[in-house]
């Protein structure tokens, strides 16, 4: 798509913007357009902490965070409990966990799923690393915090037998009616879950 | 909503990102998670760019397009007709105008509509450059290519009574059916427009 009327340095902001997830070409030239009318509140700032970000920020060698340090604030942080570590596919998983305050343990990012398909195996998620870490006699629970489907759930088992004979308890989450939900509009298999494990009221 | 996860860094990143028209908080943190796996292909490239545009993009102060240039490429380029110019709302319009390749005359952006009720009167758009203009002996047509809104319409009036005494033909955009629209799913105006405005086949 032109943008014949713009300048190459204008074509070249916009071709980036649309290259992210959310933004198609037309968003990106309605961004474009609300950054250089917004340029001291937005686009210096934005260009300013895209630098910063692009020098300071870095992945987590431990639990595969990413943040401007490693060990990650997460990972060094005293107050988190040292006996629980939960498994999570990507890092918007964790940050989605943090946002609940779901834990107070630390994490592991695996970086995907098994996906034999896509061709990605064992060696190229964090799985070795993970195995290394539950090692630690400190650490009692490895929580599976992957996402329900088909390729988190194969990935969840092959966590589970590759921690076989370790000294951790291997968990996973709850399956149920999400809080605020309701029934009607809920699918088979999560309500058969949900009477499965109910609950003393 | 917090994503106490991150680093402040990413915090503030996140922020000036969602501040983007069509990003969200969650696209925000999609979007940024997104730069930080594609850092020497994205990242940094979108921060030059960034900066860049923070540095050399410049209003036209003859017909208030964007660009690295004041006069703009357009305003600049002699193979453009003098004798018209094609009155717009907003940037974007005459993007869209240069895209279809509509016009060989030249640009004027009125900043807007006439807004009464959101305190927009004509001081506060560009009406009185684009008189100025219009008195160039040069110029011959206007074209009063605004929205087909309420306030786009009252604008084009406005701006028809400021031009009445020159020597200019005003003109506006056909009605009609949009090419490749099916009548079935036209309003009423357009198709009753359409009609009025009837052409020999």
């Amino acid at each position: 798509m032109t943008t014949s009327a713009t300048s190459p340095e204008l074509d070249r902001l916009i071709q980036l913007l649309a290259r992210l997830p959310g933004l198609g070409p037309r968003s990106a030239r309605r961004a474009v357009l609300h950054l250089i009318q917004k340029r001291e509140q937005l686009l210096v700032p934005l260009a300013d902490a895209l630098h910063t970000a692009a020098e300071r920020i870095t992945v987590c060698a431990t639990c595969g965070n990413v943040d401007t340090a490693d060990p990650c604030a997460i990972c060094a942080d005293p107050r988190r409990d040292p006996a629980i570590i939960c498994v999570v596919e990507h890092v918007s998983d964790l940050w989605a966990l943090e946002r609940a305050q779901a834990t107070r343990g630390r994490y592991h990012v695996l970086g995907g799923t098994l996906s034999p398909l896509d061709g990605i195996g064992p060696d190229d998620l964090h799985i070795a690393e993970l195995v290394a870490r539950a090692k630690d006699p400190a650490v009692t629970e490895v929580i599976l915090a992957v996402n329900a489907t088909v390729e988190g759930q194969t990935t969840a088992h092959y966590v589970t037998d590759m921690l076989h004979g370790l000294d951790v308890t291997v968990t996973r989450l709850a399956h149920g009616v999400p809080v605020g939900g309701e029934l009607d509009y809920l699918d088979d298999g999560t309500l058969a879950a949900a009477i499965r494990s109910r609950t003393p009221f």
